[in-house]
């Protein structure tokens, strides 16, 4: 029996869960016709949309995006992911299997942080046909990526879809520098509260005493690291670890984003008190 | 057998309805995480965004929207509600059922209006289990009340979560002042169109007689309380009972929010002709 | 066996999908609203959204959406569509069938491009019941088609509904004149990355030879019709058929709508070299 299957838990079957992610936003009939193909193919599945608000082309937002949620997913989900700003050139189109689930998509690192960097295997995506009989150069997420889902979804296995391929593109995340006594990282996304989230995990920071360290962002110390929001004021800035292990920069109550001033790319340090 | 089953005439089982309330925003994999852990551990139940757009923070707006859509749902299911400012302090986690639905969420009002006031019962969330083992102090959405909802949803019992307790909050929204000939209110939610929906029912306008009526809202009057839009015409401003039984103010085609200046608090006064 | 049936390879039946495309937006429970009442009568059914994000009263938007998404969507299919400008009104509920998939909502034209022109049955709704036993004036959506929809899904059969009509309200899409050297269209639609969608089919352009063409729109002119995005520079201006069979502008990387200053309406042609 082939490696692509040992490593499942639950089958492959009618009863999957394919996920969604892309920048197709939420106004044009894109994903519903994705949806449509998945479902004239593999009526039973269950369709979940991770989120269609990647800013367009982004592909360091998608990584970060499915590398907190794909954690909360069960053995056997199938991750459709259209971010492809390369669509129809020669950027292939891939599916890739890590930690018992499935990536399809364009082979533009998508899935850099979402899979075991040691641990997968990658399949070009050769042998589906399109709904129409005829593949969009402009819409490969209906006509490749959606019926690659349909013929897996129906238990397929990978190795059909063509030809395993050692070489997957992964994009560059830039890891903070820690030292023994600072980490100097940097703002990678922000959320829709105005959170600010940064490069640097709870693990960098070693030997973490909360009370003794400061953090700068912009022009700003703050004191310490604390656990949850209201341990400050309203209005005042506050530093936390966030519920994906990164640490995170907020003003309680308010967007710190607007108040701060700060974007992604804005150097954040933690050093000692 | 206990209260907390026997009002059920359908069981809590496995094709539970869980309904999904926020104000997390589409852009960030937060709503995808809870469906995740959800899914996981409930795989046969049905996913439904209510919405995610709740203003952030704002608990009034959330009760608001959970009073009209609550009551459109059939009994067993089960609300997931996370509009929580307070999210890791001493506020509590609850899990609260009423007409046969259950509300799990923090215990800061978000269903006041949705429950019936004097019929419901309520259980701390104290016995669930974090799918990674350990609960964020930021995102008990995905860390507490999505365990519960699993929970709930494979028919477990609310005792099970914790303990009944009596006290939980209720948040205070203001009812119109109503004499013989004159109903004072104000503005309390502005829809996707503009329309301005008041804190005033059909049934606070005793002995209602439509075309005798003048409805003042900023310095604008409206003579006589319509049934539909196209009764004016386009641009004109219209007061009707909307399809949630309150006085709304319209303008036909045109979004009143911004034609008329108006917000939410904003007065606006009923009185004889 | 009546003709209503006879086309329809899979049975409508209780595991039916039921798409929602409406100009409601996804701030208010309206959306929830509705499926709350599908839910709560025909609890197998798969509810997918097409959009929400119609522009308000936007019919032409809507039909343009719909022609796009059906093709996608197996026999069987109800489509619950509410863009409602006329609600209240004399304007008639409508359910028409044609190509085996059902469209349900305001006999205002919304269904004209997703159609068979020559080839549909429509009934009135007339003899469905609200689910609090009144029919709101202002939301037939929840009242009134979501109500014909549970008895379609539960294979309740389009006569009932109520009387067959001959005649539906059709809308009017202007067709680019076409003659032996040039195309004179328009821009339609802007989608989410602010490509410019026209209403020049490929087909128009006869004995298509990419290379001879030009394109204008406004004062750019585009010399030839290429197959995807990175066949030109970032920034740079491209027209291509896009993945509906439709003539597209784009800028590679960029939202051409805001690049170049162009909106629906502004005039596109096609002439020879």
């Amino acid at each position: 029996m082939s490696y692509e299957y040992i490593r499942y838990p639950v089958p492959l079957g009618a009863d999957s869960i394919i996920t969604f992610t892309t920048d197709f936003g939420l106004r044009d009939p894109y994903v519903a016709e994705m949806k449509g193909v998945i479902l004239s193919g593999a009526p039973m599945v269950k369709l979940i949309d991770i989120t269609h608000s990647i800013p367009p082309g982004d592909i360091l937002a998608c990584a970060l995006t499915l590398e907190r949620a794909v954690s909360c997913y069960p053995p056997g989900t199938i991750h459709l992911v259209v971010v492809d700003p390369g669509v129809g050139s020669e950027r292939r189109p891939i599916a890739v299997i890590s930690n018992s689930q499935i990536f399809v998509g364009p082979d533009n690192g998508f899935a850099t942080l979402a899979i075991n960097e040691s641990d997968y295997k990658a399949y070009l995506i050769e042998n589906v046909r399109a709904p129409s009989g005829r593949v969009s150069h402009t819409f490969h997420g209906r006509d490749i990526f959606a019926p690659a889902c349909v013929h897996l979804a129906r238990g397929g296995r990978l190795s059909d879809l063509g030809e395993e391929i050692e070489d997957i593109v992964k994009i560059d995340v830039r890891k903070p520098e820690v030292s023994v006594d600072e980490v100097k990282g940097e703002v990678i996304y922000v959320d829709h509260f105005g959170n600010l989230i940064t490069n640097i995990r709870e693990g960098d920071i070693k030997g973490l005493d909360r009370g003794r360290w400061l953090v700068r962002v912009g022009r700003k110390w703050i004191k310490g690291i604390r656990r949850y929001y209201s341990e400050v004021e309203e209005g005042d800035i506050i530093a936390l670890i966030g519920s994906s292990g990164r640490l995170e920069i907020a003003v309680r109550g308010k967007n710190a984003e607007q108040v701060l001033g700060i974007s992604p790319g804005n150097s954040v340090v933690v050093c000692r008190l």
